[in-house]
């Protein structure tokens, strides 16, 4: 249907604009679209008077005929259309497939719907520049995207869906929140926290260390550097080369900014020798690391160069791995619901074709993955073969409140780092062991997690870790010294709360105070500076009356609580 | 007094190895050192045979004498001295001076003693090796180190003031207290903090971030690598050159790791107008830089190659200056006092000959640190001239325990980056105006810091920094229930403590956590357990006796509001 929608429009577009030149108009996930050359670039005005034309031609119940033609018909049919011309030239086929509705003709292998009158709900959505075949040295072509539903309905909650995603994307309510910034002068990919920003981002990391702590986890910190060497024998210098960055040199050493905090880790268990006893040890380290990626796949924060893991490695005895896998997956699971994320899938992912260790040790520790989700009842998929060389691992994507999978908590079996940096215990025997690591992150990166909150909760932060959590506003200037008042008393029991003294009108400071989706309005006139009250209003611009301070600290106290 | 001990001191070892070869022995702070050609290596052993000769001659009380002969004749006096002819020859003089005490004769100018009689107090302390005249092509010659004062006293209270300093050592306690290490693998001058060392950083950190937003900063992060074309619009790449580390190259851009914070800050001013009323922002961030140092010059955590600056940049108005400094100067004396340094040095360092901006904002401007510094009625001296180019500063130089020097908080005014990167604000009078810029650390480096707090406390942190506050000691197997339950409940109400559960003797274990500087050791046996009590035991060694943990905890709690 789709793609049948697909030569609707470009019916309807040949009709309006009769010198243009097709490209290809596949179908896509939700809709579909289709390149144009044509005498003049195109401005979202014109997509109404596509969509009115395409549908007179649904409303004329046009039939989809196929034809099969030999290479000589289908170029005469085709013949004022050199992009076709170009891809029938290329078909290894003697017989050429067409489809007709109409006048309409088009170089296509189906199938299609019956007739065009068969077409459900559409709507043109987006123009944007397309190279012919994705080659920058070929013409830029136009092309329309539209999308396509089977009814009206589905189609408005796919829109709405749209909108609603680009009302959310974190890049823009990260400008308009004044949450963090990115800077072509500093470089692509590198995210400056502005004060707001690293508030939330500072409130998060405190959250994290205080449970880690509460879990037997101690917060280490190892530099940003490190001699190449360290990469090389970690093999990461040959695995991961294209995400390094290129070494810098010191005194004839070369030195690389690190893609992660494993290595030196292993460094500071090796400082000494280690008993059985002392197993596990937990090393969590808030640890920003730096990995390349092209320019063009970076996106706001969820995908960046350089970004904080909320790391952890787990150096364990075999025997403690369950116990210490589960109590990853406890925390992943805590953490995922403070954050206000209630849906996610699970996915344990196998032995790959090419992998370090044995294929018994594999075995071994897959069964021992599955029985800590078996442990936490936590359903799950197998991602077979999906494992990274090093060991099995389990991966955890959240939804979002669109429904949207963002990249969540990964536990990491590793195999390889132990064997090559000779990582061991002295154990019960007095003999020496491997120990077993595990690589683990419960956010994954700051970034990308407050990326996925934004998005989430559409910039509205919870009551906690929202940057400024209430703003007096005072209905006149005589009522200023009562807000100063009210805002100083409250922060006195640790809100973060701040006063309007703007000479503007109070319904835009509410509206302000709205769009910067602060969660507590407090609005003080003659009657509440008369009765030590204020007039409470929330960001969804409900009103709740008035009410005493000790009345709303109660409500606010049960918000941070709740985590609301 | 000083160089007379040298002279005797080669007096000495001539007259134990005739055949030795002399260099040069000069006058050093606290005492002096002497080169020699020797036919055997020394070892400490040496020493006392040597300090014993010195005291014959001493007693001897042999006259120093000078004499000025000609070349000739100092060549035949010094004939068998290979270095000193060569001394010699470089002499630009006809005449050269020589000082004689009894057979010994040396090529010196004095002046000297009367006789080696009137020597005071001396003890060798050291041997090293030297290449002659510092250059590594010429031989290496054993250097010999001495000490000499006036009195016994004198020399007694220095050789105990260097043995505290060898016991205060930081990089010897970094190991002892597992706190921190320093691989060769990752490169020198870079820092590993280990779970203690970390916890202690953490503390600090905590406690400053908070004591600045109780101030009114705001806490920013910004990313470690930018494009090297940042540093050189500021002039760093110019000017500091020798200090930064080479670039790395992305997508044919060449980026380094950041020696500094403030460009960063500087961008994100930048992201949009700024009002006079918007004035002072005041951004601060824990920020880790990385600066190039020679590994020779390199020091456990006191010169490091990586380092977290407790960095703040305020941009204000200039009305503001004074207001904003005398601000950071009350949080650098809140700051040493907090950690228990009450004694320091202030400086105020004027225009040096070469600088950015006018003679006339200079003198404004230190003329408005003075004010500053006479608010707080802090005393300071002048450093003419030893300003930076973009401003005058104010250097603040802790005292540690044993009356050291430690590099404290700084505070720079700074007119060139503002105009560098044309950074203003919109003023009263709706026009543009450039900011003031100050650049301050309270702490100076984390690492630094904690290197100048373990030689000043000796490894015993007060107890709010102590990593672990408590150890409860069973006396025998049987209380070991009772020692958790303790442990259990103080835990519970924030302690840092731990239970010593090892099979070993209770007096083994009290002296280790003295040894690890643990502040309070809780030993429980028969009567503890019956009574709810613990007997309580200082690393000092105190014992406090039986206390409820009540009265320990209320003990507990005044020492950690007092931040002892």
């Amino acid at each position: 249907m789709r793609h049948s929608a697909a030569h609707v429009m470009a019916q309807a577009v040949l009709s309006i604009f009769p010198e243009a030149k097709l490209g290809i108009g596949p179908a896509i996930e939700d809709g579909f679209y289709y390149d144009f050359d044509l005498p003049r670039s195109l401005t979202p005005d014109d997509l109404p008077a596509i969509e009115a034309k395409m549908k007179e031609i649904v409303a004329l119940d046009l039939p989809f005929e196929r034809e099969e033609v030999d290479r000589e018909e289908a170029r005469r049919l085709l013949a004022g259309q050199p992009y076709k011309l170009e891809l029938i030239d290329e078909l290894a086929d003697e017989k050429v497939s067409l489809y007709r509705q109409g006048p309409f003709v088009d170089l296509c292998r189906g199938p299609h719907l019956g007739s065009t009158g068969e077409l459900g709900a559409f709507k043109l959505v987006n123009i944007a520049g397309a190279y012919w075949r994705g080659d920058e040295h070929r013409p830029m072509l136009q092309r329309i995207y539209g999308v396509a539903f089977d009814t009206e309905a589905a189609l408005q909650e796919h829109l709405h869906r749209l909108a609603e995603a680009a009302k959310r994307d974190h890049r823009r309510l990260g400008r308009e929140l004044d949450l963090f910034s990115i800077h072509n002068e500093a470089g692509p990919g590198l995210v400056h926290w502005h004060p707001k920003g690293a508030l939330v981002r500072r409130l998060i990391e405190d959250f994290w260390k205080d449970e880690h702590i509460k879990r037997g986890y101690d917060i280490v910190y190892t530099p940003h550097i490190a001699k190449v060497d360290l990469w090389r024998t970690s093999g990461h210098w040959d695995f991961y080369r294209d995400y390094l960055y290129s070494p810098m040199e010191v005194e004839g050493q070369d030195y690389i900014i690190k893609p992660m905090n494993c290595l030196g880790h292993i460094l500071m268990y090796k400082t000494r020798l280690r008993s059985y006893r002392e197993l596990p040890l937990r090393w969590a380290e808030l640890g920003t690391v730096y990995r390349y990626e092209r320019s063009g796949v970076l996106h706001g924060l969820a995908r960046v160069r350089g970004f904080t893991q909320d790391d952890a490695h787990i150096f364990c005895r075999p025997d403690q791995l369950e116990e210490e896998v589960a109590g990853v997956l406890e925390l992943a699971r805590f953490m995922m619901q403070a954050f206000g994320f209630n849906e996610y899938e699970v996915f344990l992912s196998t032995r790959p074709e090419k992998y370090a260790g044995s294929a018994e040790v594999w075995e071994d520790s897959t069964r021992t993955l599955e029985r800590a989700l078996d442990r936490l009842h936590m359903a799950y998929s197998i991602d077979p073969g999906e494992g990274v060389f090093y060991g099995p691992k389990i991966d955890i994507s959240l939804k979002d409140a669109l429904g949207r999978s963002w990249q969540g908590p990964t536990t990491q079996v590793d195999f390889n780092l132990p064997q090559r940096f000779d990582v061991t215990y002295i154990g019960e025997d007095g003999k020496e062991h491997q120990v077993v690591m595990v690589h683990r992150a419960v956010l994954g990166s700051l970034e990308r997690f407050v990326a996925c909150l934004l998005e989430h909760y559409a910039g509205a932060f919870p009551v906690w870790l929202a940057p400024v959590q209430a703003v007096v506003i005072p209905i006149a200037d005589r009522h200023l010294d009562y807000a100063r008042q009210v805002a100083a008393e409250l922060s006195g029991q640790g809100l973060r709360i701040q006063v309007d003294a703007r000479a503007e009108r109070m319904n835009l400071k509410i509206r302000e105070a709205q769009l910067q989706k602060v969660p507590y309005m407090l609005v003080v006139g003659d009657n509440e500076a008369a009765a030590s009250t204020v007039s409470l209003r929330l960001r969804n611009n409900q009103n709740l009356g008035t009410h005493s301070l000790a009345s709303f600290k109660a409500m606010f106290e049960s918000a941070l609580e709740a985590r609301e």
